[in-house]
């Protein structure tokens, strides 16, 4: 008997487009589990491309594979309904139309809308579409870590929801914490470093070598977005950290979380450009820097940007480690978690690995979407 | 909307007592997640204790906690019969009605059975509950690790089973690779130290004491086996390869697997005593195993007991290792997994953490069974 498995994908950025290369890739894989991913539409921040008849019809192979041509070549995916082959909505049509496709196929075949985006404008879709009966997975944190409104809303229906993705990529991060929770076994703390950009920062600037020479080369590296104060602000991890406190059942917005930025507020991007930045700003961050790894360094410690939760505290931000303890030998991009409870008290459970990449993260959305398959009729 | 999931508990040794009162200790919580655990019988290797009638009723908290008093103290499940509100069956009375509750509740409400055992006799149950709808959760490596005949049977519906707590107790490793391989990410290599006794025994080696007298102390202790040769056989860990592997899709047989045994054939159990095994035959292991860990040593190497599943190959037994790696580093009783794959190539993805203990295989059990509780209606 086969599992038919309908999907929309949001958002076709890096993660979403390899998202989609896996799917066509795993067919055969797939079939021999009797399983079916059957993507009947796709949308960006634009547009919408959906089967003529999403109840017949799904988006066929050569259709997605189109699809991550034309975005990678970064045209519109307008250019598909020459095809003849797809139906394509834009602006609020587009949001329409996905919330028509959610009611017709929610509570009949199933489907699981898959945010890839990194965008909050999901978030009206996402709510209305759980009221519809659909599953949600996410890579995005943005609808996570909104109000707690609006994440009441999204896990409403717990079993329906899926999001591996959201914290360290596809490392096996939130269904272990599920797995703690559910058998009953209390997370008392989790500490852990959970971004690969900030990961080597911390790890070369304990080498020795300046802050601002080593963020330039992580970007000449392609490991920080393209203005690095997006990583160096912390606002990535805490959304990470408060993914993961909500989890616990903490009843806390992003604001309750308490953030260290690495540069001081003159230099906001507000304040000024990129190319100031990194030429003249982060020069005047060395110092400090360099204080702090050799104070550090006497104890025997080391600096590591991580992310606590315990007791009634969860912050992100700079903290001096044993250089002799998961956290402390961690090197380059990879991230680490340790959990703390009953189970794991002396020793905590640690997970590590590479926690960022496209084909990591899709990894994990995708068996975030074949674990939901039992959901599908 | 509750959902009630039905189950059998088989075995009732130390994971298994400690499996049902985490069930009882968890109801206000699964209360809250709208999950009921209705146990309707429990078996040990003679009887069957069962609610008399399981369409409408289960055993109460009060008689599967006195049940675990009882076989605390060495009694017989029968001593149960005497409250009257509950069914005794015996022997191979105690088989049949186990068949009969999965014929009567595994294609209708559905019904888990949960096998915390140790033994193969539960194989051909297990077997034919698979035909009559039901799920498997176990603890038990003695099923999985079987003829393929068996492992083909048991697997024959992939979503039905779950077996978490069969390698490193509660530790997330078989739900992480189920999660890695269904991504299509292939696993190309695993290696680890599976035992949290030979974890111990050769870290306490690498300080330089004489593996006598550490098994002495382990026995002590109560980490090792009553007889420790349990342990030192090394076949404990080759039918945690050999699940490995065959989830890996591999097909082969634990005869397949190349097993260092840390006692010569003269010191076996037919041959030597428990008491002449601890008291003489182990002094003659000393030598050799001192000069391994001094010739690693001289390379900057230690000496760990793993398995190794890569290429051709699934082998356990002694290999020497980098200190300065995961594995190398592995103090203690802990347990430790690298996978490595196309998302974790460079870098592993490692899990690490406690892999023995009641608390924590009845904790991986117990998340194995809220697992499974979207096939209940």
């Amino acid at each position: 008997m086969k599992k038919v498995i309908s999907l929309i994908l949001m958002g076709c950025g890096g993660v979403g487009r390899q998202l989609l290369q896996h799917i066509v890739s795993c067919r055969p894989l797939h079939a021999k589990q009797g399983i079916h991913l059957r993507v009947v539409g796709v949308s960006d921040s634009k547009s919408f491309v959906v089967a003529p008849d999403v109840s017949t019809m799904e988006l066929a192979d050569n259709s997605l594979l189109q699809l991550c041509r034309i975005k990678s070549d970064g045209s519109s995916l307008h250019t598909l309904a020459a095809s003849g082959q797809v139906e394509v909505f834009t602006d609020s049509e587009s949001t329409k139309k996905i919330i028509d496709v959610a009611a017709l196929l929610g509570k009949s075949t199933g489907l699981a809308l898959v945010d890839c985006s990194a965008s909050s404008e999901t978030i009206p879709l996402l709510t209305q579409a759980v009221d519809l009966g659909c599953c949600i997975v996410m890579a995005n944190k943005k609808p996570l870590t909104s109000t707690m409104e609006d994440y009441d809303k999204l896990i409403s229906h717990p079993r329906h929801i899926r999001h591996e993705s959201t914290v360290g990529a596809g490392l096996p991060v939130i269904s272990s914490l599920h797995r703690i929770l559910s058998s009953g076994d209390p997370v008392c703390r989790i500490i852990g470093s959970l971004s690969g950009t900030l990961g080597y920062v911390m790890s070369e600037v304990e080498d020795g070598k300046p802050i601002s020479e080593v963020v330039r080369s992580a970007k000449t590296l392609g490991y920080t977005e393209p203005d690095p104060r997006d990583d160096l602000s912390g606002m990535d991890v805490a959304r990470k950290a408060l993914i993961l406190a909500r989890l616990l059942g903490w009843r806390i917005n992003l604001d309750d979380i308490k953030i260290e930025c690495l540069y001081p507020k003159e230099m906001a991007p507000g304040v000024m450009s990129v190319e100031e930045f990194l030429g003249t700003g982060l020069l005047l961050l060395d110092k400090d820097i360099k204080e702090r790894v050799s104070k550090a360094s006497l104890s025997g410690n080391v600096l590591r940007y991580v992310c606590v939760i315990e007791a009634s505290r969860c912050e992100v931000g700079i903290q001096e480690l044993a250089k002799d303890s998961p956290l402390g030998r961690l090197r380059g991009s990879d991230n680490v978690l340790e959990i703390y409870s009953r189970c794991y008290n002396d020793q905590p459970l640690v997970i590590q690995g590479a926690g960022a990449g496209n084909d990591t993260t899709a990894a994990g959305v995708l068996a975030d979407i074949i674990d939901i398959q039992d959901l599908f009729p």
